[in-house]
């Protein structure tokens, strides 16, 4: 038996706690044992009474304490563990695995997701990258992230903050693109709804085909008539310097520049 | 019935056939009477050989001829229709309707979709606009688009040229940002494929999140840590500048710069 202690009761936190449940369930050997978490409100559907620890200078023995808190609060949260030597991770994309306390264990956990409160997440599809300071506990990190989801993969802390910035780009970057079309709808008195089977299908593409295969529309085919009078439509200052700069990048094939 | 004509043998026009076969088969009296296309390879396993025209001065009599051509192409293609006073609609986000032949009476068939060569895709939830010149070719078009969609709308000229410039960003420059984070993740030898469910996921918020809602990351909670050492990592240019401007514009809630 694995014995995990969850420290925090966000989105992550919340949704870690639902699939080690469901994990337990089904028979892995992956327990929770405990989750610390100051406020417990919203806890309580999630994991029995007796589970939930609220002072942090009395945490169960565990094998993992998985640090599921805000970034700036990591470092905090790590130093005020009153144990030694135990195997302490974060899950975050950007924060140093130095941020860690030195007096135990450190390694990350991190699953690249973008988590919401309230919407259920299939937690087996989530790619977990894991990293470690030796080979043993990479070992019990990696059998903890498998009985919760089957893309477990190792990286270094180059690579997980390159991840995160790929991240940003896919995931906070599109969402903005979407912001802007949102503001392009409202201003011509047309629903955003009528663009979500576009926005759906822009995805599957990309499931099939590489994302340079994939690319399509006026900058792609250097169709500079339409795009001009794409830019004679746009009357919001920033959509006009994402939509030229955007273009360009397309026109030179994102190498350029 | 009602007898419909599609002059192209491209992607959308293949899409199109496909979806009025269904159409019919399924009892629909709208009825796909001809394909016109210069270069037939690939039609014959849409449409029979006697359905199949290669000369445009010998088009069968239609209630409606659907163009489903390139942009460039469409206003030649209207002008050598050898009839007079028929129904004639592109199917284009971009050309506008005075660009057909005014031989003929001019509408637009305009499905909001992104089609992909060989990759099947539901007409059924695709958002067809429609835009003509009296309400008589309105509702015989409404009535051939409702056959293969369930989403049909009037738009004007104006709202159609702002869907078109909301679908560049929503899709081409969406997959634009799938290309650079792409080129991040084979910079730092990891796989495109650990980002999909973070894609696929992105998308799912947005069918229940108002964009605005659903946007989170550094820039969105002004975290100036992990955008500055996004910033370091960033070897590109054209990234370092489309991160800058896209952080900018979400610092700013897209309203100033």
């Amino acid at each position: 038996m694995i014995r995990v202690s969850i420290i925090g009761s966000g989105n992550l936190a919340c949704h870690l706690i639902a699939a080690f449940g469901r994990a337990e369930q089904e028979g892995s050997d992956v327990k929770l044992v405990e989750v610390y978490a100051r406020r417990t409100e919203g806890l309580s559907t999630l994991v029995p009474f007796d589970k939930i620890c609220t002072d942090i200078h009395q945490l169960a023995v565990a094998d993992l304490y998985i640090i599921a808190v805000s970034d700036s609060a990591i470092a905090g949260v790590s130093s005020e563990l009153s144990f030694k030597n135990r195997l302490v991770v974060h899950t975050s994309g950007s924060v140093a695995l130095d941020d860690l306390d030195s007096n135990n264990r450190k390694g990350v956990f991190y699953p690249l997701q973008t988590f919401t409160k309230n919407k259920e997440v299939d937690f087996g599809g989530i790619p977990i990258g894991l990293e470690s300071q030796n080979s043993t506990d990479f070992q019990l990190i990696k059998k903890v992230a498998s009985a919760i989801s089957t893309t477990v993969f190792a990286m270094n802390s180059s690579q997980r903050k390159a991840l995160h910035l790929a991240a940003v780009f896919v995931n906070n970057f599109t969402n903005h693109l979407y912001s802007l079309a949102d503001a392009i709808c409202e201003e011509h008195h047309l629903p955003f709804e009528i663009l979500k089977p576009l926005i759906r299908e822009t995805t599957e593409k990309i499931m099939l085909l590489r994302p340079d295969e994939a690319q399509t529309g006026p900058a792609s085919r250097g169709d500079s008539e339409t795009i001009l009078s794409h830019l004679e439509l746009i009357t919001k200052e920033n959509q006009r310097k994402i939509y030229e700069l955007l273009t360009q990048s397309i026109l030179n094939n994102g190498k350029i520049l």
